[in-house]
């Protein structure tokens, strides 16, 4: 590993890494009291001093699920344990977004009330999304709030889900629907976890880097369009550029907007679409990457539709993501009418009228607004779920 | 209804009010941007107006329970509907301690769900503190954040429980371990919603009344024992100015510490005695009110073993709550090392040692410390097992 490059918001890297062995990259999520650091690099997973250092208590549960298991919690206990105050407890999860619900959180809550952790503790995410989420909300909850620490094992939960606070579980009537806004103490990066990761991970997390692209960063839009095969190969500079970029973009996106009551909801283009194609096939059958992929061709499409953007840009759109592998149309099976009902109970409604992120301008720009012309909608939904 | 008479920490009731019919009484809780009024009178329950007030979006979501709704869910309802632009809906939970859990939370959440509101939705609790701990959970949850409003209509809950945002759930090994701090927007005490309280609920909740005198309002013992009996025949007057002074207190303590870092603590007098009594007996053998009055004499017989306070102090202590028809003595079935190994659990207890809140110096000061001679707690738990 090479020396610290401090980059983000912060201007410099935290002043207690300064004497110690750094990772390679460092992002500051810049909020106040709740400031906190994104380390990224190989094979940061066996630094437990690393991790140690942003524990206060010394007390810690590890949450993982039953893949990432038998690949990595050993390595984390281990690395923890190695530190010499720490008592380490896990809990295995099962694997799959059909299990991001209330119940399996309350798996968390029992395990630490075995434990009889105190409000000192720390609970550790190692794994996806999903694990990040319920062990977020797990924390958020359990005594009114111990500490949280994630260890993101996906490129989804790299650049998306392990920064900026949300945490929750799906409701049977919809996703993400129970949860809080609770922020990690830190966020630990293993590019080299990703070597285990299947293809269809992959590019489901590379769906979220060309979102950063498309929403306000058009440089990294134009190096995903000269490095996507690289990229998609797995690259360990590649991945390190993609993932430190996208963190950065989504650290500073959060650090403006900590609640979602602004410019963080630029942060959901082709989510709406997206949310609606997860429910309307039950959840799991596509990933939410690919949901993402396909919303955002969409929501591109109806920009155009609208005048807002040049023809050009949803067809960059299609043909970069076709290069990750991901899909750019409507499942077969799904009618402008699912889509509709579903999109109608999406959190953005305010009064009634839902709001959608759209495209507008230059590429990297994009607007949150209820205020388009609706027929424009009709007419894409019905020509994507007629394709 | 008199002229609006704004007491409390802030400087003036909230200007928003200034020109509309007031309520008798309005009590400011200080926190930031979190700062909300506590409105205290007789019928304040038919002013929606008031509650619309603080009811930022057109939809709302009252919960109750099945002892409340045949008495006071219908007006409430009627009241909120006659707002215009409110569209009310409710749910009626099961009632008592024992529904206090994750899964009733969840039957807010589905009739929430189930009625598609959004972010801008309020969720409003009418009843005891059962229901404002597990609505405000309910709402802290729902979308990651709605608004909530307080409506108790016990004592307990008016003086204790509806203020300073502590809400939650019991886990089966623990009592409000899963849970959140998340402030209402609003409380409204309708004192005529205790005409229908039980007399053991009274008692109960005049027991914290009574706490409050003890650990920082000598003015408002005084008062008590000079009318009490006013207090317990239920008289409007003295139940709003009882009502308005706990209020102020705990609303100052909680704007000094609303995380319970330090001061806070001090509103645990008793609790700790009479925690063990509830979980030595079993939950709901003895109300909460009723514990915590046998530990507040104990503890008072306690600091004046210790040297702390005047003799005559532990036996006011004794006499007040006596009239007050509340117990004064420990269970007749508990030991002292029942005791002794419940409070060795106790949430306050750190590194080992038991920190107790005990009475020192005049009426009206108390210390929370883990600094006193042991062999006087073994003492006071002899001499109150063995009456």
């Amino acid at each position: 590993m090479g020396a610290p490059v401090p980059v983000g918001l912060l201007s410099a890297a935290p002043s207690a890494i300064a004497a110690e062995p750094a990772p390679s990259e460092v992002v500051g999520v810049d909020l106040g009291d709740r400031s906190y650091p994104i380390y990224i690099g190989a094979g940061l997973l066996d630094r437990g001093d690393l991790i140690a250092r942003h524990v206060p208590g010394r007390r810690v549960l590890v949450v993982t699920n039953t893949t990432v298991a038998p690949l990595y919690l050993d390595r984390c206990v281990k690395a923890l344990s190695a530190e010499g105050n720490l008592q380490v407890d896990s809990v295995v999860l099962p694997d799959g977004e059909e299990y991001k619900t209330i119940e399996v959180v309350q798996q968390i809550w029992d395990k630490a009330m075995e434990c009889r952790l105190n409000r000192q503790s720390t609970f550790v995410a190692l794994g996806g999304g999903v694990i990040g989420d319920m062990t977020g909300f797990a924390a958020a909850s359990f005594l009114r709030g111990v500490h949280f620490l994630q260890i993101p094992t996906t490129v989804m939960a790299q650049v998306d889900s392990s920064v900026g606070g949300k945490t929750g579980v799906n409701h049977p009537l919809g996703k993400n629907m129970i949860g809080a806004f609770y922020q990690p103490t830190c966020v630990l990066i293993d590019t080299e976890t990703l070597d285990t990761l299947p293809d269809r991970e992959l590019a489901s997390g590379v769906s979220e880097i060309v979102k950063y692209g498309l929403i306000r960063d058009a440089a990294l839009f134009h190096w995903l369009e000269d490095n996507m095969e690289k990229l998609m190969a797995r690259d360990q500079q590649a991945l390190t550029y993609a993932i430190q970029r996208s963190c950065i973009n989504k650290a500073e996106v959060v650090a403006q907007d900590e609640l979602e009551g602004g410019v963080r909801a630029t942060l959901n283009l082709g989510h709406t679409f997206g949310h609606a194609i997860e429910t309307g096939q039950g959840y799991g059958v596509w990933l939410h990457g690919e949901a993402v992929s396909s919303g955002m061709v969409m929501a591109a499409h109806m920009s155009h539709k609208l005048g807002w953007v040049d023809a050009s840009l949803p067809q960059r759109v299609r043909e970069l993501l076709l290069r990750a592998n991901l899909p750019v149309d409507a499942p077969p099976s799904m009618t402008p009418d699912q889509f509709r009902t579903i999109m109608a109970v999406d959190k953005k409604v305010q009064d009634g009228k839902l709001r959608l992120v759209l495209l507008k301008g230059k590429l990297g720009g994009c607007v949150v607004t209820g205020d388009f012309d609706g027929s424009k909608l009709t007419e894409t939904l019905d020509e994507f779920c007629h394709r």
